[in-house]
């Protein structure tokens, strides 16, 4: 991995999100301008401060048939002609969108960059969201055989078991967690309480995945501005630097990969990112992590470092990743699971968390103290990571 | 516009594309490995060097049913873990990979770079193709309403017809040149004349645009090699710089516009491209154009300040836009019309022939003494246009 040589720190200034949910009444560019709009707001700006945009979205064409969506966006946003470029990498496309928008600041390119995520899922049947969401995979090799996202994750699920003695009930903790999480997160999907028995009992997906392991399909969309350090207090009090970023490619199939119970590319992002911050995993407070299957929130928890390789489960169970936990906190809002998978929002809704956390401002979910954190942003199985690590200014 | 601070001198040392055409025998990721190949060779590299890939595409996931190709194509190309970045604003995916790689070599970021575009399109059926296409339009207020792409672009010719006197045998004139230049270009779509009469004669499409002043639906690839100016001599003997980029964005819609007759995406980009490299539209030598209709060739040479506003129908009659003109060549490689048209791989494919050009290495079609080029590429009827000067180093 090459480290990214920032020329001028970098801020986010102004965060702003919609609800996740089924939100059948608000249209994709809707969402988009109702956070944006929130960011602006947030930063005390009026929008003729955006030098450029990016924004991260994962499958438009298929779920609305629109794309050439940043176009869309820069008109509905009333922006034009400022560039507004769209990233995509499946479910890390938001993640991507800030990076970009953290690198073209931190190179001198551009001072003021807002970068925004949105998707607009539930306009699609089930069968269809589930088909598209599977464009993530490898067609030639995993979806025209008939493998979904589920079965993927499913198939890493059992050799997690296999290898290191994870249970089914180890399993269910994060989700668990989670749901407990969102019912303090006004923006939460699912603002309600689950149990270990619930998961287990409820209805079977990809065995061992069952539906409360899976993340739902949503809409939403979130924002976030980025600025040089130097300009933020014009902008807020609280600004919240970039300490590195990073972003890395694995084989797009998981039968190509050596160990299919670790995802190399968050491993290499880790890597990179933790050197470029010269920040160790256990100083991480609170940390966004990408838990579209249980499964997933336990293997990122390793591979970020949190804990060794096969001990996850464990540490679930001794409650090392609760919000009043002496360690990390992780996934505070709720996460994928009950905060709401817009996929291409997901990765921008991550850091206007870890913002909100750094700022103390972060309601009932506060973690205390917080003062380094971190976002973990996956594309499909793993064939994209980006992370992120922020601090408070001070 | 805000002009892009270049912290250091880019210049491209490697270009390569596959033929396009109806590639009925090559996947997705053969094309694009392929032109990633012909371009490594041709800078003499084997591949290690590369920091990071940017790739254009426009519509992988309704042309092969497959979003994460920057995934895919990392994993293909055997590149993993470095960052492989999608970017997508439909016909423009290809120039906007080019500016991202530009960019991130120009701020310091990385030193070696590969952006290429690549789109399959021949795998659906005409008409998902023509639906795919429209969903570069603004889907609520145009394809929901059955509006095409040919039909947005012939009310576009109509009204330059109705304000400038533009007559049916103008709109002929620039797919008759494109034939004529493509014959001399071995990896082009069509290798044939057509005359006048032939365009006036082909069937309807969308009054008053025919089926020969329309672009085909093709396959291709096409990629370069961006690395800093100090370091280019390693890599070639002619190394082209890289004088300015620029990136604009318009309403999607034809409707929200005060005029169609121009696209004022290309009036804003262009501006911003002449200023930053200091050079006047009539020094350019050679110019690829995105013509993906004949009136949109009419209207980009107006748009980019080649002639009047009005004039480019009178200024093709006389000629002034062939390869042996004293004026400018405009699409030498057969542009758009002829070479073939794989949406995502066309912006990467016009720098590839202007590195060519200014290189006085493109054979039969080769513009005497070029010295400085310029490409143009237009996502859908003009939301987004990014347009870049190159210019050869001495």
């Amino acid at each position: 991995m090459v480290c990214v040589r920032f020329r001028r720190d970098v801020a986010i200034v102004g965060v702003g999100m919609t609800r996740f949910g089924e939100l059948w009444e608000r249209s994709f560019d809707d969402l988009f301008v109702e956070a944006g709009l929130e960011a602006l707001e947030d930063a005390g700006m009026g929008g003729d401060e955006i030098e450029a945009m990016y924004v991260g979205n994962m499958s438009a064409g298929r779920f609305i048939d629109q794309e050439h969506v940043a176009s869309l966006i820069a008109d509905r946003s009333g922006l034009t002609p400022i560039p507004c470029t769209r990233v995509e990498a499946a479910c890390a496309s938001g993640g991507l969108a800030v990076r970009q928008a953290i690198l073209a600041v931190a190179s001198g390119m551009y001072d003021i960059v807002l970068a925004g995520g949105v998707e607009k899922m539930t306009d699609v049947t089930t069968e269809e969201a589930t088909a598209t969401l599977a464009t993530a995979a490898d067609q030639e090799w995993e979806a025209f055989h008939g493998v979904t996202f589920p079965a993927l994750y499913a198939m890493i699920a059992r050799r997690h078991m296999y290898e290191y003695g994870t249970t089914r009930e180890h399993l269910a903790l994060p989700p668990v967690k989670n749901h407990r999480n969102a019912t303090k997160n006004p923006k939460a999907q699912f603002q309600f309480e689950i149990t270990v028995e619930q998961v287990i009992e409820s209805p079977l997906v990809a065995d061992p995945l069952r539906l409360l392991d899976c993340s739902p399909v949503s809409d939403g969309a979130a924002a976030v501005i980025v600025c040089p350090l130097e300009m933020a207090k014009e902008f807020t009090d609280t600004p919240i630097v970039v300490r590195a970023t990073a972003q890395a490619s694995d084989s797009i199939a998981l039968h190509d990969r050596e160990d299919i119970t670790t995802l190399k590319a968050t491993v290499e992002a880790a890597k990179t990112v933790y050197k470029q911050a010269g920040v160790e995993p256990e100083e991480v407070d609170v940390a966004e992590v990408h838990d579209c299957f249980s499964i997933a929130e336990l293997v990122a928890v390793e591979d970020l470092g949190f804990v060794e390789k096969g001990e996850a489960g464990e540490a679930y169970h001794e409650g090392m990743f609760e919000i009043d936990s002496d360690y990390v906190a992780v996934n505070p809002s709720g996460g994928l699971k009950a905060k709401g998978h817009p996929v291409g929002a997901s990765g921008v809704a991550q850091v206007v968390e870890i913002v909100e956390q750094l700022r103390g401002e972060a309601g009932k979910r506060q973690v205390d103290g917080a003062e380094i954190g971190l976002t973990h942003n996956v594309g499909g199985s793993g064939g994209t990571v980006v992370v992120h690590i922020f601090e408070r200014a001070d």
